[in-house]
């Protein structure tokens, strides 16, 4: 064996030479150095150390979480709206205030549970859980024969033979695309559609693979929908394990039944509010860029990604801007929305709301993708993309890559069909189904430096934006 | 509110216009469209198709990882060198062997145990874990008082303060910077060097803070050195929360002791092996493209990450060249490497070995940073690393997002002492010190697509490499 000697000043080679090297141009800003930009670039350095140094962002979503999950109408929603308010208070935000909304009031009940009978194995418990706005079951539960399909096609071609049983939705979500989101969007009809199509060929039940590329136990929730007029029938997830072991049963029993007892209710609506608080601009105050994320969440964990992560990114990038020092020329403004999952209220009200008459909303940036690394933003339509592109240099220094087409998500939406810009920060797509909407989304699955690079890019970008215009 | 329906119309309108776009260049290859590298481009589609339809990586470390923590000279690095051999065989690739190489024996034995005793608090128990190649304490432990430093420029300031005492480095991580091995290569001094240069100042002890940017209860353990003709102290890594807490009851009561039983031992060395196996190339077969990663870890936990990811890497890139039905010209060969973190001497006796004289390493890849989400390649100096840049949109097709000088680890390094072109795999670094070396580096902190992305990239590499030379 060699010495260690040489071995430590080998590794320490490598060290010198090649791990640091590939990044050493972080700082770098070839290309862009025109004199007028220096000062962006000396700010997007500043708030990169600050953010990085203090990390504050996951200090906030450790206070967003710790009420537990927030789903619209739900005591713990309520204390989410709460918490943040004092937390903009305490920041000392301007014109810190909350808006009213209409919430819908959908509660999951006691226990559920699902079970597969089949001749061969006997009685088997698996996880399921109510789809969000489902009816309930009989309080002693359904169970009926079940048949498997792939999609609505199958579906529509069962013809009798979908009367009285649960249609078992089994679409996996496609692993061979890059970004999980398309996969996602390939396969949530079947979540939102599935239980009224299936009604309609009179099944009594809709049972759906949940939506995640990992082969587990959690089922993962999320919006359903009743078309008007047809009747109302009981819509549950499975975990992907459920669903295997219920495909394979099926294979050798046919006949096989489920069971799944369900216990939701839909309540009242209720009043809940979006908080807003912002740096008022220094001389445009009534030009407004938004940067938000939303409260609420859905019921089976404390929504630390969905959209605890987002609550978070908008929170800290308002105080690194104002810790900073930094006196934009236009109303930098944190909006955490309240009723995404459940209707999108929040972003509507917000739009309708009288305050916005003496308002214009240049650029508004949603983060609703998780806090997993920040990849790049989605901005607006190819030709303004493209004027950003001056900009990219600037977020690749703070450990991003591009700047794309696109925009934000649901709750500034609204804001689009006015004419704001919408902006969307991209974290990396790979991990956020293993957590969406399932008990999975939890805190330890964030990590505070992932948190904070999204952070840090809502507040430059947010700024550059209030200093610039659109 | 307003109607679901509508609610639901316009989350179709965001899915569709605005999460899909940013990504949906992803096969395009616009500047590098030349004819005679569509074939290039198909493969690449091919196997990152396969790859992610399959994701046979994560099933390569469940096994390599089942065999639980492989550090030298343990019946379970020798469990691994089986199994990764049994895999090859079972994978039909040539010339599958293993080449012996002398590795440390140094064990941790029994329980480890540290405690702060001070006037204001009792004796507290904290997380600490002896450094590798550390001797023993007394068998009742050691305890002494305390001196805290940042730095060896504090320490060699104490004079005969030093004396009897147990050194604290208390030097953290810095967490401004981006790249997470920068900040560990500005601290690791202390854990390498912390006991030598503490025992010529007279020390008792030294104790180090664990090399993470988390705050948690968990030591991270790594491999130390002494310096011939210098006494041998024992030297223990403490947690960053213990670390935390031992400074504060310093600041209080500075005359407190700290307690520490250790009870490693140097064992007589052993003979282990890396393991072998290759796609023997079709018209020259003496010319090498080698992939590799270290089949030992250290012991407190399975080295998922560090680097049963890089193995894991390796071998699903082999599988997914072979079993895409690829010929490559030259030879694909995938290295276990054997004793990375000991010191070494797998790579210098691969490098070593007799069988080399005949063969030819064009290119070595190493995957050593972690299963994370690949950013980038590390390739050599800045002239070859702009060559490959024509590659560059490739591996952007494939989630990636550049190619950059740098280079490989340890264990392809003496491979570079002889004209070898290093690569490194450099997937995002955020996460990798939170469980490097420490008890949290296990499978559930892997994620399965996260770590096929780097198999991807290195097959489609080696592949082209393979084919053009370098």
């Amino acid at each position: 064996m060699a010495s260690p000697r040489k071995w430590l000043l080998c590794v320490c080679i490598i060290f010198s030479i090649i791990i640091i090297l590939p990044l050493s141009d972080s700082f770098s800003f070839t290309g862009y150095a025109q004199s007028e930009n220096l000062r962006y670039l000396e700010t997007a350095k500043q708030i990169f150390r600050k953010g990085m140094s203090e990390q504050h962002a996951f200090e906030y979503l450790k206070t967003i979480t710790s009420v537990g999950p927030r789903l619209t109408g739900s005591s713990q929603a309520e204390a989410a709206v709460e918490l943040t308010r004092k937390l903009m208070e305490e920041m000392g935000l301007d014109n810190v205030h909350l808006e009213a909304t209409e919430v819908p009031h959908w509660v999951r009940g006691e226990a559920e549970e699902g079970w597969i009978t089949s001749s061969g194995s006997g009685t088997i418990s698996v996880p399921v859980a109510a789809i969000g706005g489902s009816i309930a079951t009989f309080s002693e539960g359904i169970s009926s024969q079940v048949v498997e399909v792939k999609s609505f096609i199958e579906l529509n071609k069962l013809g009798d033979r979908a009367k009285g049983k649960i249609i078992f939705y089994n679409k996996p979500m496609d692993p061979k695309l890059l970004n999980t989101f398309q996969a996602y969007a390939g396969a949530v009809a079947y979540r939102v559609r599935g239980a009224t199509e299936a009604a309609k060929h009179g099944a009594v039940g809709a049972l759906v693979r949940s939506l995640t590329l990992r082969s587990d136990d959690y089922p993962h929730t999320g919006l359903m929908q009743y078309d008007p007029g047809v009747k109302k029938i009981p819509a549950a997830c499975i975990s992907t394990r459920g669903a295997d072991l219920l495909s394979d049963l099926l294979k050798k029993d046919p006949e096989l039944t489920f069971g799944m007892k369900l216990s939701c209710a839909d309540l009242d609506p209720e009043i809940s509010h979006n908080v807003v608080g912002e740096i008022e601009g220094s001389e445009k105050p009534e030009e407004i860029i938004l940067m938000g994320g939303h409260l609420d969440s859905w019921d089976l964990s404390p929504g630390a990604h969905d959209d605890g992560a987002g609550c978070a990114h908008s929170l800290e990038a308002i105080r690194l801007i104002k810790e900073s020092g930094l006196k934009p020329k236009r109303t930098i403004r944190a909006v955490m929305f309240m009723n995404e999952e459940f209707g999108g209220s929040g972003g509507r009200d917000y739009v309708a709301s009288e305050k916005r008459q003496r308002e214009i909303h240049l650029a508004a940036i949603e983060s609703d993708r998780g806090g997993f690394l920040p990849l790049g933003f989605a901005v607006g339509d190819a030709q303004t993309a493209e004027k950003f592109k001056k900009w990219e240099h600037f977020f690749q220094s703070i450990g991003m890559f591009w700047i794309r087409p696109g925009g934000g998500g649901v709750d500034i939406a609204p804001l689009g069909q006015q004419g704001t810009l919408l902006i969307g920060l991209v974290p990396d797509s790979q991990r956020y189904f293993d957590v969406h909407h399932s008990g999975k989304d939890v805190i330890d699955t964030v990590n505070p430096r992932e948190l904070e690079l999204g952070a840090i890019a809502m507040a430059v970008l947010a700024y550059i934006l209030a200093e610039e215009g659109v």
